[in-house]
């Protein structure tokens, strides 16, 4: 029986992630449902990317990765489901799955159920339909519909802050390879790990993505430096 | 094996609920723990009773739901077992099962074990009944106690804001019927979904649970409008 | 098949616990996964000892605890395996395992596998450890180092607030047993629960693992008294 991740920004305060799982549990009863996460800022559909990005290499072959970061929902944007060799992904198509680390062999609309929320597509649309595939092996006809090869895609920034984690610390656009980066100014050498510099002192290294990224040992880089999304990196 | 669902306000920053499950996975290791909610304000029963009724419809028949939203812990409330048809209910008598979109057939009072601590309910009574019953396949004699009739029930508020989501929507107690809603001398037809008006404007719609709610497309209605719970909305 | 419980600093803006949870998939598809707490303050190896403490004894025989408040993480710190009678612990000899209530019977180190980041190994050694012990139904020689007895070892703070809870109530390290307790000139007769005090009022009590607290009822204590961790409590 399949995995299915669950990927969105509904955040932890309200049921909306607790209903979802509910459906699961009806369709679904032994399926494997992992939150990926849920804090996805909310509406951001970029970072959702970029943690899919990250995430889907560590994940089973089969998983069933739904991800519903949807400010478009219950307008005409298409429901959809994307096919690799490894994984399904079901979510709306307005560019989550633009980077995702495996090639898409196949795009198709997924088919919005009568009686269907206007408002809710993670709990009447997504949660199902990643339900009844775990439950089938594999996706259902009657829900899957036509093919497309068009899908929304955003273009990845270049050399730029992406995002921040929890620690403060920079994930940043540049992949791993210059030795050096330039931030605002100062030149910061590609490091291994943060023990690598002094206990509050400012690194680069290569993140567990492949990613550079910009820390403080102990520190949180983001509020040290009043570093901000979009702000410029420079290979160095 | 039964769906054990959990709601309560204990948040994310404590070992609390992962306490519980602990003690579920000791006495019902194959029962299937959903998450429901934990982010409930602290103490806030009515909004514990507002997401029960939000989120109960969509979990499978034989859920076990084990709610705790405590604040009178160690006092004389009744811990207690509320049946419907399709599902049980597990938590203390204050008012949380007040909403349920399902009648309740019969209300019982739960022992609390010798040695039970005088604050985690959670831990040493909600939790351990909700595994006994998933084990057992229903409700287990030697926990459950004498009938009772009186439930603590909590009024349903008339015609106002009663919460707000993560993304600062406002749903209110209006049920899904008019046309339109007044709020603070503004009329807001009643729409389908958030793309129906422009990004950055209000509107007002049938939320996913079938309550009026507030929004803006986009954007953060709570905050735009300085809206409060309890905050007059009537249908217009 | 074991429960694996996981305890980070991780908390939930990132997706590297779901990420870690993708890991153990993998390679131990049935364990039952069970969040602890993720939490725990940035890099607060004492906060994560503490809530170890709390927890442990709650879960079941043969749980494997994959504990990761990793400040250390990539330097000389060894990533080690320590055992009791009931559980197995996994994580960084950083001095997160100094308070478990359980005498440790023996201590490895755990072997780093080639191309693990040097940042994060939760997903690269820690995840993947506690998972293959849960397939094998215990250690697995490949992956346990050499046994050592010198682990690092927190000190027990002495009378003092240690944590303080999403309510407000300060932990402290002060053990049940006297009948009250000093803090800022005042003194606090240790009650039974909440409810022995009126609305409002504040009280000591026996917490929920032993320690004794402070509250406030229906309050927050550390907001209406500024308290701090690391303020003195005496027994009085």
């Amino acid at each position: 029986m399949s995995v299915i991740a669950l990927l969105t920004d509904f955040g932890h305060q309200d049921p909306f992630v607790g209903v979802m799982k509910g459906v699961i549990a009806g369709l679904a009863p032994k399926a494997s449902v992992i939150d990926l996460c849920h804090e996805v800022p909310p509406q951001d559909v970029r970072s959702g990317a970029l943690f899919l990005r990250q995430s889907v290499p560590y994940f089973p072959d089969g998983t069933i990765f739904c991800a519903v970061v949807d400010p478009g929902v219950g307008s005409e944007r298409r429901p959809c489901l994307a096919r690799t060799r490894r994984h399904l992904f079901i979510g709306p198509d307005n560019g989550l799955f633009s980077w995702l680390p495996e090639r898409v062999l196949e795009w198709r609309e997924l088919r919005v159920p009568d009686g269907a929320s206007a408002t809710f597509h993670g709990r009447d649309v997504f949660a199902p339909a990643a339900a009844r595939f775990a439950a089938a092996g594999g996706p259902v006809p009657e829900i899957v519909g036509k093919r497309f090869k068009d899908p929304m895609t955003l273009p990845w920034p270049k050399d730029v802050v992406l995002a921040f984690d929890r620690f403060g610390n920079a994930v940043t656009t540049v992949e791993s390879g210059p030795r050096a980066v330039r931030y605002k100014n100062k030149v910061y050498a590609v490091k291994r790990t943060y023990a690598d510099v002094k206990e509050g002192q400012e690194l680069a290294y290569v993140g567990s993505s492949g990613l550079i990224e910009l820390a403080v040992r102990n520190g949180n880089f983001a509020a040290k430096r009043g570093a901000k999304r979009g702000d410029a990196v420079q290979p160095a």
